[in-house]
């Protein structure tokens, strides 16, 4: 029989298991649901069997700490080649991020192959329960860009910011790190955090997670100053028709890579450089047009030039993002849920307001 | 030559390299300085360039967008052999962790040993700004219980408390997350967050990072309720002298193993069960003595049975713990440093209090 081992500190592992702990394996069969336990150290195991249906074995279970005192060169590796035979596992498929060092040595014994877990894919693919978690966090991006208009002011620099919409959040349940709050030319670099004076242009980037569900939300808005250069104006203008244009195309059974080479249509419409037509390389549309949003801030699907095909109930992203060396970044960003008859938007905000200080 | 190849979310990447982010990899050889380089991403060229000292290479530059598009079916394997062909490269280190997918490409076409970072030991020991930035941690959970004992009250739930002690570290600059507040029997959990109403005693294990730096401390203490159970007063007395015993005894050259089983004799002088004398099997104190803390909260060195030799810089916990089903959990930890004539306490805190409601 082919078991699947999933390790702890991957997100399938949660997502299947319902906790996450160190050092701890989840191993299953899809064809046989008998087949569906967690090996998790001694010191979890009450907890485990608090919250996992299925089987719940520790190390002290499976002759772990026994081997490890006999000396025994790879104890928990011998150990899980135990629990193979006697479960009849011969064959075992791990995620890519399996730790190398244990997949090297089942390999010695077993038949090893890298596949994705079965869980990446059905994440994907969302419940009510689910978008209606993640709406929450969604909501709680939308109040934090009207929050930082309001205590938006030249006397605050970014990361005064940041650290307000942050601690806000934080107060109400959410953890936002590495929120994006940048200003000035720098905005050429997608993931730069922000730090100075304010100035021309403000680029949020809101990705908070609810600390009780764990499910994130992504949404990122360009905030026009006054003094905001002319360029930048029309590139948000280019962005915001393109996630425009994208949001309208999404619906079940589009292609992911539709919804991308919208965006580039839009985009080299105005005359910009795209991953595509590599007018400029290294400057334009550098990125990916979305990404799935749940228990992790990027997962699966991917919007860009992939086949994928785009399924009822999957959450993503559409974020189109134009970045100059000479003139900085903008970006605009959504979450959204795709419905029978189309998008759904999981962060209203009509707001692309240009602000007078 | 052998070069080491270690993957960004790897917390020694981060050491290393300053920074961290998707998908990238730090190749280096320690006999060779001039071989340092990193390989990230196309859009963290730009932000790569500004933070790490040596050498930065993008996907792009390393010819992976190019195989991609030619359909080439492993184009970040085959980029980095043709990089490692290119820098002389004929062997190479990978740390315990590293993806399972990418070690098995790699082990087709060049030897590849599991092999622990450099980086990981020279972690363990550290340097008096590494030590002022774990002080600053340490000192915030000194705080966080002075605060704790000032609302506790018979109304407050646990999660209420923990609620309020995580956002008071937030809105200071430090991201605690998970942090114990536990009551009643369920403490015999080590792991336990702890809900519901406060009754007996309370465990708090609070083990903040700060969010500028990255760097941690940890710290727990166990407060005694005027309706404690008698034998949980009998078991925080013992851990109470077992640390302040295995305190005394940490200089440099004594064995962790030395630390460890000094806290082990209190215990067992006192007639409880720990993992060498097995009186009640999964009872008693049933984890190690303590472990290193720095960039993550579980690092090198481990105390517990093992022969690692503390050296002078090396910061540590010292955590003896007692659980039992039928009565509950208590344990109590100070993180140290470890200087020339013994430990320094970086959690100066002698309140073992009991509070009267």
């Amino acid at each position: 029989m082919l078991a699947f081992v999933q390790h702890s500190g991957n997100v399938n592992f949660q997502y299947a298991v319902g906790f996450d702990a160190e050092s701890s394996f989840h191993v299953f069969c899809p064809e046989n649901p008998k087949l569906n336990l967690v090996i998790v150290p001694d010191l979890e195991g009450e907890r485990a069997r608090d919250i996992f249906k299925g089987e719940v074995l520790t190390y002290s279970d499976i002759g772990y700490h026994r081997k490890r005192k006999e000396g025994v060169s790879n104890p928990l590796a011998e150990s899980l080649f135990e629990l193979f035979k006697s479960r009849d596992i011969d064959e075992v498929a791990i995620p890519e991020d399996f730790p190398a060092k244990l997949a090297f040595l089942l390999r010695e014994k077993i038949p090893v192959r890298v596949e994705k877990s079965p869980f990446e894919k059905r994440r994907a693919v969302k419940n009510e329960r689910e978008v209606e978690l993640i709406r929450l966090s969604c909501l709680a991006c939308v109040d934090s860009l009207r929050f930082l208009m309001r205590i938006l002011s030249r006397k605050r620099k970014c990361e005064e910011l940041r650290r307000l919409v942050e601690l806000r959040l934080f107060s109400r349940g959410f953890l936002a790190e590495d929120t994006i709050i940048a200003s000035g030319v720098k905005t050429c670099q997608p993931h730069w955090k922000g730090y100075g004076e304010v100035e021309g242009h403000i680029v949020a980037d809101i990705f908070p997670k609810d600390r009780e569900s764990g499910y994130f939300g992504d949404f990122t808005r360009t905030i026009l100053l006054e003094d905001a250069d002319e360029e930048i104006v029309n590139m948000l203008k280019a962005c915001v028709e393109a996630k425009e244009k994208a949001e309208r195309i999404v619906k079940p059974g589009v292609l992911a890579k539709d919804i991308h080479y919208t965006v580039c249509d839009v985009l080299e419409s105005y005359g910009y450089s795209t991953l595509r037509n590599q007018k400029k390389r290294g400057e334009g549309f550098i990125h990916s047009t979305g990404h799935g949003v749940g228990l992790e801030v990027h997962e699966e699907p991917r919007i860009f030039e992939n086949e994928d095909r785009i399924e009822k109930g999957m959450v993503f992203t559409i974020e189109p993002g134009l970045y100059y060396r000479d003139v900085g970044g903008v970006r605009v960003e959504d979450t959204l849920v795709v419905r029978k008859s189309g998008a759904e938007v999981l962060t209203p905000c009509e707001d692309y307001v240009t602000v007078k200080f």
